[in-house]
């Protein structure tokens, strides 16, 4: 084994692009991102191996700012949920937009995120298992590193003690509440109180640091509105009985279709100075045109802070794909697949078309729709006497982020003009 | 653009495994896969940051022999689908334990493979894009390299003629046949007739070498079997007509579901020596205990060589898995989320349950089962009282190896003790 000699915050790894990745051009050596910049590759040139899944900049840099100026409305913190796109690339951009720190969910992100750079991270999860705990014990050997993970019940937190205790090491905990039904979480005050005895036990190792709720188990607002006073509720209860042993006290909920009711609760809440509301979206840097486009509607028509922007998310990922066959009046087959994109949440929906040495992608027609994806081929349902025809390219607007990204190790950024401006590598 | 010094033949990539994938444990430098081996990791003694995806390679190698002494006993030759897998080193035990070749589904699937040393590829699929037909031009540049792909349209073939001619190369397709409602391939004698006369005109760059079906578009045997017959009846026509310009003639078909009366219809077709017939099946490696268990019952039942080896496919791949939490007397939660396994076919099944410190795993309960998936969770419904507690290991079964493969960049393959033994890499 190689625990002695772990390299906290040395990059024991290549960063460099290997030409085996898909969705690129050719190149014969591996290449640090910023050399895709000087390849001058355009997308609608054909410089690149389709299908691929494309980041476009100036979207991914208006959503960065919009949620920016959202969260600093209502005078809130902002750890994105760097699940979705386990790209430090982005999440690099992210903290340098003014997130306070970024979300994962489990050690391993903890890892990829720690290993290029990020030096907070609240990991909205359980921790469990002796390698998982071993590896967050090891990016905790640096104290700079502000580090937060969930406890739920007293077994876990026995773990958690047994282990911390051995490594002498402190670890910051945040309770996490739950809705019977549910998913994680404790469901009623008697777990709660299970919990606490528990942490009473380790206090030496389990820092209690705060309250944490995933509010996207409950699906209407009434609901939502009310798990979240409880968790208030519980943190002014907990303050109260000075349980909370760190500096400051966070409570933290807020996924990415209710974040706007939970800067609404939380803030309105006025449990004092001391605590940090920390929200937690994740799709809101790439957004999509399917299941987070309705949340984004449903929040701009609902949130008085939101309405006054102005303006919206936009969609900024996007898969390109070939028309690679027209064997009906009424079907083309592209070479996009389950392979290529998420399809749980609704498939690709066709929004652009190119054809090869034309001026400009074009609108695709109202009517085109996909109806069916197999691993490597979708089934693209056309007009009879549509112009469509084999080597047309096809641009995709997506439904779920989080499952398109862990398709692709590396995606193109473009900027307006379709030109490949860098290159933002993926760590699942 | 790199074009002039692409080194077709040279590995011009890192082989190492970095320490920033998940499912493994912990090391502080890039790993030779070899090296994996030496670091004496033991899934029991929670070596691996869980959840994981492993090999266990006896049952691998008893499902490889079995294919091949399939594949034999019908005196064909098996390309295996590499799509499943994207693992060269599972390719290369395909092609040492007796493959004819390797199919591939994309030009990027193609240029991995052949990076790894495979040098023979059936590309069942149109090839179709300037950046796409560049990669594999590349490749051919090596003229041990024997490469086949479809066509299916004389608008296809008209834009692989004029890509190869100006390259001054040849390049050998097969004619894909399809079913009016299905996906790719030629619906009828009139687009049989348009794609000959365009690859008429184009003679001196694509070689026709066979025919190309994928039966799995269909769903009962008579059907199949009549698509089969009508593939049979079109070489036959062609061969009269002279119309193919290889040495060899290939028919080839089968997915994993089929593959036993595509054996069986093409081996009694008599069409003489000069043509092989390649099968594609490409699941049968890992097998599951879903859609291709429920597959593969059904070929035992009919077919006889199946029934006469007194043996059949196991599963070979396994998810493992922490419980994080046991919040409802008959809920867990398991740390396993979308981002791990497929879900498309069904969702993973609970086969054992480990408690860390124990002897060794035992069964699942049969009541055991995922209600729910998300992004990094399960939903296990258990029964009140059941032995299970936060921090015991589940291993899944699956269903789709696919679309697991495809979430996973290593896989520690282990013995039968749970010994970590090698690592297979994933290129997607």
């Amino acid at each position: 084994m190689t625990e002695g000699n772990f390299m906290v915050g040395i990059a024991a790894f290549d960063s460099h692009i290997t030409p085996l990745n898909k969705g690129l051009g050719t190149f014969d050596h591996p290449l640090a991102p910023e050399e895709m910049a000087k390849l001058g590759w355009n997308l609608l040139r054909e410089d690149l191996s389709l299908p691929t899944a494309v980041l476009y900049q100036e979207k991914l840099l208006h959503n960065l700012h919009w949620m920016q100026q959202f969260i600093t409305a209502y005078g809130v913190k902002l750890a994105p949920h760097g699940k979705t796109t386990m790209a430090p690339k982005l999440f690099d951009l992210q903290l340098k937009g003014g997130a306070w720190g970024i979300t994962l969910a489990t050690a391993h992100q903890v890892s990829v995120a720690y290993q290029h750079g990020v030096r907070r991270v609240l990991m909205a999860n359980q921790l469990v298992g002796k390698q998982n705990m071993a590896i967050i014990s090891r990016l905790l050997e640096d104290e700079t590193f502000d580090f937060y993970c969930l406890v739920d019940s007293a077994e876990q937190v026995e773990q958690l003690g047994k282990f911390f205790s051995a490594k002498d090491q402190r670890l910051q905990v945040l309770i996490e509440l739950g809705v019977e039904g549910g998913r994680t979480g404790v469901r009623d005050a008697e777990q709660v109180q299970s919990v606490l005895t528990a942490l009473e036990a380790w206090h030496e190792q389990l820092v209690l640091c705060g309250i944490e709720v995933y509010e996207g188990v409950l699906k209407d607002g009434a609901s939502i509105r009310s798990f979240l006073q409880r968790a208030v509720d519980i943190t002014r209860k907990l303050m109260l009985e000075k349980r909370f042993g760190g500096k400051r006290i966070l409570l933290s909920g807020a996924g990415s279709a209710w974040y706007d009711v939970v800067a609404d609760v939380f803030s309105k809440a006025e449990l004092g100075d001391l605590v940090d509301v920390v929200l937690r979206p994740g799709c809101y840097l790439t957004h999509d045109v399917g299941i987070y486009r309705e949340a984004q509607q449903q929040i701009l028509a609902r949130n008085p802070i939101a309405k006054q922007m102005h303006s919206s998310l936009q969609p900024a990922l996007q898969l390109w794909a070939y028309v690679q066959s027209v064997p009906e009046k009424d079907r083309a087959i592209v070479a996009l697949g389950k392979r290529d994109a998420a399809f749980d949440a609704g498939l690709p929906i066709p929004v652009l078309r190119y054809r090869p040495g034309t001026a400009a992608p074009v609108a695709a027609p109202s009517g085109w729709q996909l109806t069916k994806m197999m691993d490597q081929h979708a089934y693209l349902q056309i007009a009879e006497g549509d112009d469509i025809r084999v080597g047309d390219m096809i641009g995709f607007d997506i439904s779920h982020p989080c499952l398109t990204f862990d398709k692709w190790r590396c995606l193109p950024m473009l900027n307006a003009e379709y030109d490949i401006i860098d290159a933002v590598q993926t760590f699942f």
